[in-house]
């Protein structure tokens, strides 16, 4: 079935917040196995509204709109969502109880809060609608069914949609797909886009069910394997196949195929396995890749300590880089990402460390080391290898890349520590 | 003038990403003054990419396309609006050079770097459209025009999209414009969204031109001043009043009225000011701050040393937070973030240094101490001062705010020093 999304605001169209309602109903929806061909916002305006309604209602068997359902003028998603699905508006008697009864409580604590008029149009629903309580605001969600088509009609703020979407709104759409989907994320590190979508060129032209589909990030790529079948048990049947042939050309480079695995849990867990600990020393980073390593939760099991030696007398002072060395090779060499890794390891005690130099910009480069020129040393029980990188982009983009490399460098060399 | 958004990838309509390029696109477009009223989001199917920009070709004048410019086979935007706008594509020399130069800069430092069939397709242009150079990326942009009608291809990662927008983009829509539209930002941290606009509701109330829209991002709220007129001078007259206005009513929490300066920015700015130096002591934050601050251009004049003491002996080893503190107070206490403020100033000689220690979760949390208590301490030439934060949501979200609560809390207590 295909379900198609509308987000209603004029903030969305103006740029002031971002539109995560989309997002997360668009997750749902690939979560139920409906496909979502479109997603539409719109303002407040009544003919755009309509005509953007009546176009999704046409060519999509589930329109799931969002926002515009409060009390104010402004707000007629509900008006033109009835007209659309040919239906008019009575009193919902529940409504209006779960109305008075909310600004009762909220009077308690807020007295001057008073109940308008207008919150009175909350309790007017389309003929026949479904009514969906909303735990956290007065506007009630809607669903208004018509022949083959729905109408799902939910309050804008995230913290009134999500717990509806979730108790009300996913098991009434689960119980309606006939089929269901099934989706294998496989993650790769160390090979870029295009080189990734050349090695599978063959299997993404012959491919009907499953697809596979690649997502480019900052030094990754996560290729989505999706199939759909009758059951369960049948999708992952065809899946397994694919995944099989996809472990066979990327190896080692997968690092992870579970949903939300990302490349610095997939490091905690290496590390973890293998009874080590963790120490960074960065410069050009200046705490990126601790701060990734921290993010994961329970990483307090592995990472021992984070220096962000930015100067070279703080280098030489916790990290024991030599004078000798940053006079003559400088701070940004192989040599000092070398001795950042070895000396991480030998003042802190731990089994790895992770040294990253160089030269973010704008300013600082030179023909000889220029802006984008990163030293990345890793130390693993005493083994110390360094990988000189050059990358492109502004400041925060060659940072953002020297943490994912250094996490992919510390992963391979963990991994061939032990092999 | 109209403009349309239409953002294409199979990763926002599964909900892979949040489509932060609509937004930003839709603030740019109310910088300009160009009125949006539509934004859709479609996968890259041919035919339903083909209806959605007709569409949006028929009923706006200008139409932002982003994504789908790489060069893998799903990238199939440039092709489609090159049909939709009646142009064949031909090779662009110039941007084929580009190309080649990239993988050349690439190759000659990581040779595992191929350059592929696919990568050529992206030196293909539609006929006569102005080609945007990418200064991140291989994918250039593209300005097609036919008639009334224009339509502008972006690349869909952030980081290419953004400068190439700024740079290009922006001063060409600029002159499309009949009228001048000036726009004057301010940002704001320390006081909450919905406190900001309650403070400014009348101005609001009664506003035409200039307009005033607020923008809430993590522990800020940015406002935008729009003016209309027929001169530049005429503009800026009319923001004047505005901008005096919103100067007294928010006073010190004003942070920087350039459209640019971060709040980390403006932090460096002035400690440099003052001429002091900083050093970060970070636990659960693990680096993020330093990292902020680091990712200032110039932030080596200030900034000294940066530590993530993530456990407690590194507390002790590194910031002298006393064992006899964290038996009876805990790693997460007023006491402790006041010792690790105070102890990094100490072991460093820097004249302020931040202390960050609180619950980021999900597990840890307790009735006592529950995920989201954060202290920071911040101390400056020997004065002390720690604050307790609670902060909402998940794991990195909490850490996110911990970072922008502490550049806060650094930035008042520095104010405070001098005063």
């Amino acid at each position: 079935m295909v379900a198609e999304l509308v987000t209603v605001g004029t903030e969305i169209l103006l740029g002031n917040i971002v539109n995560t309602n989309a997002a997360y109903l668009s997750e749902m929806c690939a979560k139920l196995g409906l496909t979502v061909y479109y997603e539409t916002s719109v303002g407040d305006n009544p003919e755009r509204m309509l005509q953007t309604i009546q176009t999704a209602v046409e060519r999509s068997d589930i329109v799931i709109l969002s926002g515009g359902l409060g009390p104010t003028k402004d707000d007629i998603t509900k008006d033109i969502a009835a007209r659309v699905m040919g239906k008019e508006l009575v009193e919902d008697p529940h409504t209006r109880d779960r109305i008075q009864q909310y600004f009762d409580n909220l009077s308690i604590k807020r007295p001057e809060v008073k109940i308008t008029e207008n919150n009175w149009c909350q309790a007017m629903i389309p003929k026949g609608a479904v009514v969906l309580d909303n735990e956290n605001g007065t506007a009630p969600g809607l669903i208004i069914e018509e022949g083959e088509k729905t109408v799902i009609l939910l309050p804008g703020p995230p913290n009134e949609l999500k717990p509806m979407f979730e108790r009300q709104v996913y098991p009434y759409l689960q119980e309606k797909q006939p089929e269901v989907i099934v989706s294998q994320m496989v993650k790769i590190c160390g090979i870029g886009e295009s080189m990734v979508e050349t090695m599978i060129e063959d299997l993404i032209d012959g491919q009907s069910n499953p697809t596979i589909a690649p997502y480019a990030k900052t030094g990754e790529v996560h290729l989505r394997i999706t199939a759909k079948a009758k059951s369960n048990g049948e999708a992952k049947k065809l899946i397994k196949p694919v995944l099989r042939e996809l472990k066979l050309r990327f190896g080692k480079n997968i690092y992870a195929t579970e949903e939300k695995k990302s490349l610095e849990e997939a490091v905690v867990d290496l590390l973890r396995d293998k009874n080590m600990t963790l120490t960074c020393a960065e410069s050009c980073t200046g705490g990126a890749l601790s701060a990734r390593i921290v993010n994961v939760s329970g990483a307090s099991d592995v990472f021992k300590q984070g220096f962000v030696t930015y100067s070279n007398k703080a280098k030489r002072k916790y990290l024991m880089v030599k004078k000798s060395t940053l006079k003559m090779y400088g701070a940004v060499s192989e040599k000092t990402a070398k001795e950042m890794a070895k000396g991480g390891c030998f003042t802190t005690g731990s089994d790895v460390c992770v040294g990253i130099t160089g030269i973010a910009g704008p300013g600082g480069g030179t023909s000889d080391k220029p802006v984008g020129l990163v030293y990345i040393g890793c130390c693993v029980d005493g083994h110390i290898t360094v990988r000189e990188y050059h990358f492109n982009g502004n400041r925060s983009k060659i940072r953002e890349q020297a943490v994912v490399y250094a996490l992919t460098l510390l992963r391979d060399c963990i991994l061939q520590s032990y092999s």
